[in-house]
């Protein structure tokens, strides 16, 4: 059995405790939390709850840390810091920061000898895989990467903070004709309005001026000016109601030429239908930790990431078994 | 720039040159051919063809030997045979007897010291790692395969040695209601006529009796009789105009659910369209050839699979560019 340790107990702390349960070679020896351990009810029978400033003293029973934080302060600091005593990882998902938390992370885990294996999920994760797998495969293509339909933390966050908003969910939806376009062989260009459109989900305050939030929403910087985006007011039951889940997903598409004279279109495409993001992305967590855990058993060290890891360290079952069933 | 060696000039082989061409750290050595070299014509410029009876010659000026022969006959000996020189990869196809197949080709490889990579290609191959991903992702749940819509070699070469048959085409192709099943999330029980149906397009000889040619067909064994199969009749000059490509593709769906009591649904889907199976393969083989050429440079050895490869290997980039760009 692999002992699994989790560090923070949020949506992905507890996608990954149920994941541990469904993985009969993995076992939850417990969570570690920031807040009072008393105050934290855990599904697991026979692990525990600790405090995470108590972490060391249970580093020889645990055999891969996982670290459920978030990317924007959380890991950053994290990662390094538990690589020092622990395979650990993470599912770090700043793209533009990945460089340099690999470095940090690899500086670590290579002093102390320990497997880091970051940015676990499905983008960066499994997505990334796709990317990398259909570029080497179609070298004369192009590649989309499209998300949604589905919810996006970040941008109901940037909602809920306008003024006179007391809720609000923000859905990111590919557009169909770009769907198709990717999927055509014809490799158009595709603009950033040309690929997403940005539904929202919005609950005022009595008295609120909603022309106002709309137009504050549409012309928000980064966020959403570069989109089209709807805005709808709904009431908190209905919000609660219809828009509880964290549903998500995409799809990778690369098309490319092959033959003499690249006569010839193939297109490649992979896609995520998913009901719950963060159980997803703690599913792909729990099949890296048994990755990480065989590649620190071989003597690998160093920060490493999916694209470092053979298939076959994912599955549980035997080279003969995969080789036989799978192959 | 890896040194490539191809063994068999058939559609492979000269898919394989073409995918060469389109990869700046690969270059075609030569072709290796059981013809009179003198008879054989190929695209590469400074690239020489040579009797494969020759093949021990030029070992030192090749560095992966890639072998565009059938599964039927040719790779079973000449994978192991070859792996006793040379660095190889195949795209050995039939399943049941890859198990066979890898240990004769281990054992070569093992005595040698030279890594040998087989089952290159899309199924197996692309799809394998799909099954395996997402089965190490989403334990419970289920996955199922379609191919299609596309041509079997197999199913067409059946067709034309019935009597009076003077060419055929057979396209399999997948249930859409079949599809849509698998992606439900209801994880159907499907069965082989429920999965794909069979459409065949023959020549019939002058005179011959269509209606005992279509019987014939329909039932048998193994290769129509579990399937629902439809046999139309055309002209020597439709089949060349309307049926001379050999396209084909097909879907990996997998459903699992996730959360405590399985309540969430997710559903991973990775499809195929391509207008060259031949091609796609031997696209999926260059970029093995270069995971082979690095898994040699780095010691390793034995028979390996597109499971035991990190991802990495397969793409020319370097892995600060791999993650900086693709992750």
């Amino acid at each position: 059995m692999i002992r699994i340790g989790i560090v923070g107990y949020g949506n992905l702390g507890k996608g990954l405790e149920c994941a541990i349960a469904q993985n009969a070679d993995l076992a939850l020896f417990g969570v570690f939390t920031r807040r009072n351990p008393k105050d934290l009810k855990i599904i697991t029978e026979g692990a525990g709850v600790y405090s995470v400033d108590d972490i060391l003293k249970y580093k020889e029973e645990i055999d891969v840390l996982v670290l459920c934080g978030g990317s924007a302060t959380d890991l950053p600091t994290q990662t390094p810091l538990y690589a020092k005593d622990f395979t650990v990882v993470d599912s770090f998902d700043t793209h533009a920061k990945i460089p340099a938390h690999f470095a940090a992370v690899d500086a670590a885990a290579k002093e102390s000898g320990n497997i880091a294996l970051i940015s676990c999920g499905w983008d960066p994760g499994m997505f990334s895989i796709n990317r990398l797998y259909a570029g080497a495969i179609l070298p004369d293509g192009k590649d989309y990467t499209f998300w949604g339909r589905g919810v996006s933390q970040g941008h109901s966050d940037a909602i809920r903070r306008i003024e006179g908003v007391l809720d609000a969910k923000q859905y990111t939806v590919p557009v169909e004709a770009a769907l198709e376009g990717a999927r055509s062989g014809k490799n158009p260009e595709l603009g950033t309005r040309d690929k997403h459109t940005r539904e929202c989900f919005v609950v005022a305050a009595e008295g609120a001026d909603k022309a106002k939030i709309e137009e504050t929403i549409k012309t928000m910087p980064h966020y959403f000016d570069e989109y089209n985006t709807t805005v709808n007011f709904i009431s908190a039951e209905e919000l609660k109601r219809e828009h509880s889940g964290i549903p998500h997903g995409g799809f990778v598409i690369r098309c490319g030429k092959t033959g003499k004279n690249g006569e010839n279109s193939n297109i490649i495409e992979y896609s995520l239908k998913l009901d719950s993001n963060p159980e997803f992305t703690s599913s792909v967590l729990a099949a890296c930790a048994r990755a990480a855990y065989r590649m620190k058993s071989e003597g690998m060290k160093g920060c490493k990431t999916l694209f470092d890891v053979p298939p076959a360290y994912l599955s549980p079952l035997s080279a003969e078994e995969l080789r036989k069933n799978l192959l």
